[in-house]
């Protein structure tokens, strides 16, 4: 099942399968235990992403390329962050470039495969992880690089929580549509340009790992959502350096899943 | 007004101010719109975490002393990160220690002051900041030092995010009965000994600076907590090393505040 979320033209927010840009079929019930098709064709207002999650958790340097082109070390476990769950943004919604970011370019684009968690997980083995998974949806790990570096104490929840750095969506697809998650390609696209292209396939720690590292001790509720990586192709890392800028259109592609844009706009503009 | 949340006799969650270890002076309504109190006096069977915050962001390093024992430097900008939700822990409820910490002691506590922020906030200068906050509580920000150092590119959200990592409570005190919260004791004391002593006049940003910095360009939401730096005294940096093992307690106490004490476990026991 693709499961979106909008608003209709009353200002409800309801769920429903796109079937164009404006369009969804109309889904009933609840996100978690589950979504009923109504039959009913529904004109869509403005689409948000498609849930709001309880926590978020990313997942740096798990590409190897990425990895090595940041100039790290090929992590021994996942190396693991959290972004605040103001970050997420709808799709279409402007990535706002922070006034705090103002003194330079620094603002950069993460494509990255999100899961959603869809029962609640602990202590779960890497066999079982996938079972717990709702579905997979398009996310940009939207970046501050100053902050992040220098925020305070290597920390990087400063560079990477302001609002608007979480773009999410459209679509969550369920797993049942999705046979293989490490057999995705991944990319980013700015203004047209191909900025990164990755595969699931060279994820250093796969989907099914990062649960059961994740949920080591530790309660995934419903609604979390995981940050699985992103592959090579940053925009710090180029030469010359890539950063976003007002007017820029980013574009995270996964293949099956989907493709979230987003326009780049200054603090005030 | 002091404010704590518990299970009735019933079952059902309650709020209500203290009056002794197993009663409460009822209070109704919305804990952000405002409660008044019922002047009914309510059995209480289970005190619980006063709330289940939105979003819990963490400072490292704010009180001087405490900056110096661990060797760090006096950081420029708060150093931020941040604890999922799931690690909130009811006063008396055990701090486990995880299962993937048993390979050596390595859990320790931090006595914090825990700031609640009771209307959403967003880009608000320091001189206006106090009048955000809802009130504050006691938390122990209960952090695996291995995990937290080695967990992977020096990120503190494994060694800091456990289940169980943030106890919480038990008592919300509102604004105010607290003139100045730059001018209370802060204590851990383990199984009777004091281990922590500061005061968080010692803070190398204060609260309002705190939230001025934490909502540049970022929602705070109400519920959002804020832990605001633990005091000199933490166990791995006591010679020889202090670290909690099972059938401790420990309790932190704050001046004008209250007391929060957990029993420690290990995992399985």
């Amino acid at each position: 099942m693709r499961i979106a979320r909008f608003q209709d033209a009353a200002g409800a927010i309801r769920y429903g399968t796109p079937v164009d840009e404006e369009h969804a079929l109309g889904l009933t019930g609840d996100l978690y235990a589950g979504l009923q098709e109504t039959g009913e064709k529904v004109a869509v207002s403005k689409w948000l992403a498609p849930l709001t999650p309880v926590n978020i958790f990313g997942i740096g340097l798990n590409y190897r390329a990425h990895a090595q082109e940041t100039g790290a070390k090929i992590p021994e476990h996942p190396v693991l962050f959290m972004k605040p769950t103001t970050a997420i943004t709808d799709p279409g919604a402007p990535i706002v470039l922070p006034a705090s970011c103002a003194h330079g370019p620094e603002v950069d684009y993460e494509a990255e495969l999100g899961v959603v968690i869809g029962r609640t997980a602990r202590d779960v083995p890497e066999a079982r992880a996938l079972e717990y998974v709702l579905g997979y949806t398009c996310a940009n790990d939207v970046s501050a690089r100053r902050w992040q570096k220098h925020g305070g104490a290597g920390q990087w929840v400063r560079g990477k929580g302001f609002d608007a750095f979480c773009p999410l969506g459209p679509t969550l697809v369920t797993t049942e549509e999705v046979p293989d998650p490490q057999a995705l390609e991944v990319r980013c696209v700015l203004n047209g340009e191909t900025m990164q292209t990755g595969h699931t396939s060279d994820m250093i720690f796969s989907i099914a790992q990062l649960i059961a590292y994740l949920s080591q001790d530790t309660t995934l509720l419903p609604g979390t959502l995981i940050l699985t990586g992103t592959p090579p192709g940053v925009g710090f890392a180029r030469t010359p350096p890539v950063f976003l800028a007002d007017g820029d259109k980013v574009r995270i592609e996964i293949e099956s899943i989907g493709a979230l844009e987003n326009p780049v706009r200054n603090a005030g503009a």
